[in-house]
């Protein structure tokens, strides 16, 4: 088994959320409306966190955004939603956090960008301000550094110092080398500001694949600060999800990476909650967490030109979904679960013996009937025009049986 | 920058289409329909072709569908698309290749599954056979084994020598390695029939993505065949797209994979072509190959509440996908073409001046105005609402004036 092993990381602790290597890789979520909208963010966040966003970050970009922040954990609060709000701050973060307490205290996390904190300035004033409410308030920080907002003054500093050596690096090399060094500078800077080394979480995002690859092995290899992870302008539809699971599939596993962040850019009118999915089927796919029971299906060919095994792969996914919510408050490891809907006979009893449940479906010109497989041993066999309905009887009496009850219903969602 | 460092292979010639490490990782895919309905599988064949599927699959698995091979061939011809069909053959190929010299004619390449070719025989004559009829045809074989269909005798035979032995590894182990070693043995095997081992591709697909990072690399440590890459039943939506760019950008990363195909399960009435878009995505996420223009969209958060900005990435982006089957044939290199439209001045005009071309638009409480950057430098800045038709007009002049005329229409599409 290819087996992943960890990068070695401090803990940082997110509102009671352990990011690091002693944790599981945590998944988060950002939302996009308008934080000063109580009820509208209210309702967004309690929708990421029931989607598994463990953490869920908003932008605090002006006076009402600030102002809004106590009264949306407070609301969050009285549903029973214990998710911990992040403050993203750019330009004024020093500012809205000095100004506005109640803000500082009601964030779990304060994200600092360091190339937009101390635009136009000379000194770390602004920076220093907001790592010392982080110190007044004892919350960490992510300090984030994007290549869409890098600082320009130490990439300018870098690239005069690259053009004066005697075999220059290309722009692209020296860019990705500002990104870290900005990062790991920053986090010296606030340790020196009074955090400690464990309230620190660094990301460095870019938009490109092999650029993620690249500067999140360098960022591993130099600190122990938990990494979060995360393509930048990811983009839409498939080409946000492609990039996004191609991107921190090979970095999860080298062990790099403590929480991720899938930045998917909605459809008009489309979910935002689809972002958190892709985060947990990144990491169950992966075999490093397991959020819900997976269908194994084949693509169907010219074998099984009936849309019937399509239709039911759908089905059993659906009632899959929509089952979790329940499920998992009363039984222990069925998340794990795979159960496999296939189209005929040349993978299918095979596949399905390989799950925990499985069916096997007759092909075109197979007879009519539909194996069942139970943790790889011929169950029963299935006919007739209720199959999904008899199967989802079988499904639901495996799982009543197989997965034991958990003593107290966990009263996070 | 994280290169890739290609496995070197023999290289083997499907129809004209060159697999291997001398030549592009190559996009293929699968029919679903009924092989012997004539016209539905041409109709498909030519979508799965126009989509930038290189080599099409189709299954051959009775009579019918034999004989309707090479009237599929002949039809496509007609229409002026060489796209190379191959037949997946299982149980029955030694019959059907040999009672329809017609069928083995049509046919670049026969995929044979060593797992139910000799099923319930003690020798190997079904499978000489099938290498027989390549080599006659002068034909390259995939062998390609999966594990919803390994080959039993073996398995048990493996499993049983494991078990006397003084540590016994534990059973999914001996399973992969039974995965690999009936590859191998039937290369071994076919070569010793007449193939040449550049007329021999090798796949053994898992469902699970740490099984299929795991059984590839075993198999390409230990031959010098191309190898076809693909997570086999990997579902439906989501799961079956992120398990996928998941499982083949690890091993792509490595170099691992000379032909890839994804195998979606299509959501009924689905589009069977988005099995091509996905695995070119996968291909150009990871910089391996360029297909179309990429948009570089931020996700949006509190400061992007208009949808406008969505609802313009994804203009954008459909301008681009439907203009690209003219642009292909005129511009050399626009596939590699990158174009930003962001939402706010965070990383807006940063990520645009890393983009060919790119658009920042401005944020809730920003100033009505737009900066379009080209190459890294402001151009122009939109204002108004028809930021989207000019926008679309400087991309047009900036494709014109930027991709070289090519000189001839290529006949391929």
């Amino acid at each position: 088994m290819a087996e992943i092993q960890r990068r070695k990381t401090a803990t940082a602790i997110i509102g009671g959320v352990r990011v690091g290597s002693s944790a599981p890789v945590m998944v988060q979520s950002m939302t996009n409306t308008d934080t000063a909208d109580i009820p509208g963010t209210v309702l967004q966040v309690a929708a990421l966190a029931r989607a598994g966003s463990e953490v869920v970050r908003v932008t605090v970009n002006n006076d009402d955004a600030a102002k809004a922040v106590p009264y949306i954990v407070e609301q969050l609060d009285k549903q029973g939603l214990r998710v911990p709000i992040v403050g993203d701050f750019h330009y004024n973060g020093h500012l809205l956090l000095t100004k506005y307490p109640g803000c500082a205290e009601g964030l779990a996390k304060y994200r600092i960008n360091p190339g937009n904190v101390s635009v136009g300035r000379k000194n770390d004033d602004n920076f220093r301000t907001m790592v010392e409410v982080a110190v007044k308030h004892q919350r960490p920080v992510r300090i984030g550094v994007n290549w869409g907002s890098l600082d320009q003054s130490l990439l300018t500093k870098m690239m005069d110092e690259n053009s004066r050596m005697a075999e220059p690096k290309d722009a692209r090399e020296v860019t990705m080398e500002a990104m870290v060094v900005s990062a790991l500078n920053s986090a010296k800077l606030a340790e020196q500001s009074g955090l400690r080394a464990d309230q620190i979480i660094l990301s460095a995002k870019v938009s490109g694949v092999q650029d993620l690859i690249d500067v999140y092995r360098r960022l591993a290899a130099r600190c122990e600060y938990p990494l979060h992870l995360g393509l930048t302008e990811a983009g839409m539809g498939a080409k946000g999800v492609v990039a996004s699971s191609a991107a921190m599939a090979v970095l999860l596993q080298e062990g790099i990476g403590d929480t991720i962040r899938v930045s998917l850019t909605p459809a008009p009118g489309g979910d935002r909650t689809e972002e958190v999915r892709v985060a947990q089927q990144i990491l169950q796919s992966l075999g490093i967490r397991s959020f819900t029971p997976q269908v194994t299906a084949c693509p169907g060919c010219g074998r099984t030109t009936s849309t019937f095994f399509q239709e039911m792969a759908q089905q059993i996914q659906g009632y899959l979904r929509d089952q979790m919510p329940v499920w998992k408050g009363h039984y222990n490891g069925v998340e794990d679960m795979k159960v496999a809907v296939m189209g005929c006979i040349v993978n299918g009893p095979g596949e399905s013996k390989h799950a925990n449940l499985g069916i096997s479906l007759p092909g075109t010109f197979e007879e009519p009937k539909a194996p069942v497989y139970v943790d790889g041993r011929l169950f029963t066999t299935l006919k007739g025009d209720k199959i999904v309905a008899e199967f989802i009887k079988i499904l639901d009496d495996y799982v009543e049986s197989h997965y034991s009850a958990k003593e107290e219903v966990g009263a996070r969602t």
